[in-house]
C-alpha cells in the first residue's frame, strides 16, 4: 500500500472568522445549521422539506454555496424564503469569511434559523468551521451503505446524519443494518434520521429534532443572561 | 448575490510531475485513464465491468485513490487484477506525485492499461493533471440531470461522460434530454455513454471506445518511432 502523509492545512484565520460569525449569531439568538452532502444527495429538497415543517414556528433564511449557477437559490426564493447565493468560482467548500459576507446581507433581527447548503462535496467542507451551531450531513440511499468507512471525516463531523431517498431502498442493495454499524464505529454519538425529502417521510422527526436544538440554544442563552 | 473571487492555485509542480508520469507511460506504451465521480456514483463497479470487457485483450492495473479504507482495492484484487492503494489521509484529490509513487510499484513492462479511480469528489480532482491520456467521469442517474450546470468544471475536463445506473431512470425524475442539452452547453465535444455497470447494459459500447483510444495511442507511437 502506498500511503502519502500530508500535513493538515492551518485553519487559524478561518476559525477566527468563524468565531466572529458565531458571536454575531449568538447576539441575535439565531441558530445556524451547516448541511453537507455529495452532489445529488438531496440537499435542496431536504432544506425545502425542513422549511415546510418549520416555517410556521421560525423565521428562516438559507445561504446557498455553489461552484457555479444559482439553480438552488432560485428554488429556495420561489418558496418565499430569503436566500443568499455564494458562488465559490470553483472552490470546493465554503469558508467562514464567505459566510461572514453573506450574514451582512441578511436581516438578522428578523431571523431564528439559518441553513447553509454547503458545496456538494463529501470531503472538503468537513474541515471548515463556519460558526455554525451544528453540522449535519445527508447520505442518499443510492450512494451505498459503505460510505461511513470510506468518508469517515464527514461522518465524524456531523452531529446528525440524514439518510435520504429511503423510498428507493428496494431498488438499491442498501444494507441499513450495516450502515448503522459502520456509523456507530466512526461516530457513536451521531443521530440517524431516515427520510424521503420528496415524499415527506421522516421529515417531521428530523424537523422536531432541529427545533429542539434551536429551543435548547435559546433557553441556554436566556439562562446565561439571567 | 455574494460572489467571492479567488485566485487559481498554482499547479506548476504538479504538472511537471504529471508530465514525468506521462513520459514513463508513453515509454511503456501504457494508456492511463483517470476516472472521476462523486461518492457512490459507481466508480468501482464501472471499473470492474470495464475490466471484464477488456481483460482478454489488455493487461490492466488499477490505482485506487481513497480518503481512508481499502474496500475498493480489495474488490479489484478479488478479481485477480493488480491494484495499488493510495490513501490520501483526508486529502480530497489525487496528485501527480502520488501517481508517480504508485507507478513505481507496478510492473509497467506487463501492462497495457492503467485505470485510476480518483477520490470520490466531483470538484477537486478536476484541476489535477496526473499524466493520464484521458479523463472520464461518471454521473449516476440518482444524482440528477441538473449537474452539468452546477459542476461545469468536471464536465468540461472529461472527454467521456459515463451516465451510470440507467436502470433506475424510472425511479428518479431524470430528464435525459435536458441532461444532454446541458452537457452540450458546457462541453460540446464530450461523448456520453449511458450504462448500467451492475447489470452490464451499455458497458460494451463504452469499453469499445476505450479500446479504440488505446489502439489510437499505440498506432500514433508506432508511426512516431518509424
Amino acid at each position: 500500500m502506498t500511503e502519502i502523509p500530508i500535513a493538515k492545512p492551518i485553519l487559524d484565520l478561518n476559525d477566527r472568522l468563524a468565531a466572529e460569525n458565531r458571536l454575531l449569531l449568538d447576539r441575535h439568538g439565531i441558530f445556524m445549521l451547516d448541511l453537507l452532502a455529495s452532489p445529488g444527495a438531496g440537499k435542496t429538497s431536504t432544506i425545502l422539506a425542513t422549511i415546510a415543517a418549520l416555517r410556521e414556528t421560525y423565521s428562516i433564511a438559507v445561504i446557498e454555496g455553489d461552484i457555479a449557477s444559482d439553480i438552488d437559490s432560485r428554488k429556495i426564493k420561489d418558496h418565499g424564503i430569503p436566500a443568499v447565493q455564494i458562488n465559490t468560482g470553483g472552490i470546493c467548500h465554503l469558508e467562514a469569511r464567505m459566510i461572514g459576507q453573506a450574514l451582512e446581507t441578511l436581516d438578522l433581527e428578523a431571523l431564528d434559523l439559518i441553513i447553509i447548503e454547503n458545496v456538494g462535496n463529501l470531503v472538503c467542507p468537513t474541515d471548515f468551521y463556519l460558526g455554525e451551531d451544528c453540522k449535519a450531513m445527508i447520505l442518499s440511499v443510492p450512494e451505498g451503505h459503505d460510505k461511513p468507512l470510506k468518508y469517515p471525516g464527514v461522518f465524524q463531523a456531523a452531529q446528525a446524519i440524514i439518510l435520504n431517498k429511503i423510498d428507493t431502498m428496494p431498488v438499491f442493495n442498501f444494507d441499513e443494518r450495516q450502515f448503522r454499524i459502520d456509523v456507530d464505529r466512526v461516530n457513536p454519538h451521531a443521530l440517524i434520521f431516515p427520510i424521503s425529502a420528496t415524499i415527506g417521510r421522516g421529515v417531521k422527526t428530523w424537523a422536531q429534532w432541529l427545533a429542539a436544538q434551536i429551543e435548547e440554544k435559546r433557553s441556554g442563552q436566556e439562562q446565561a443572561s439571567n
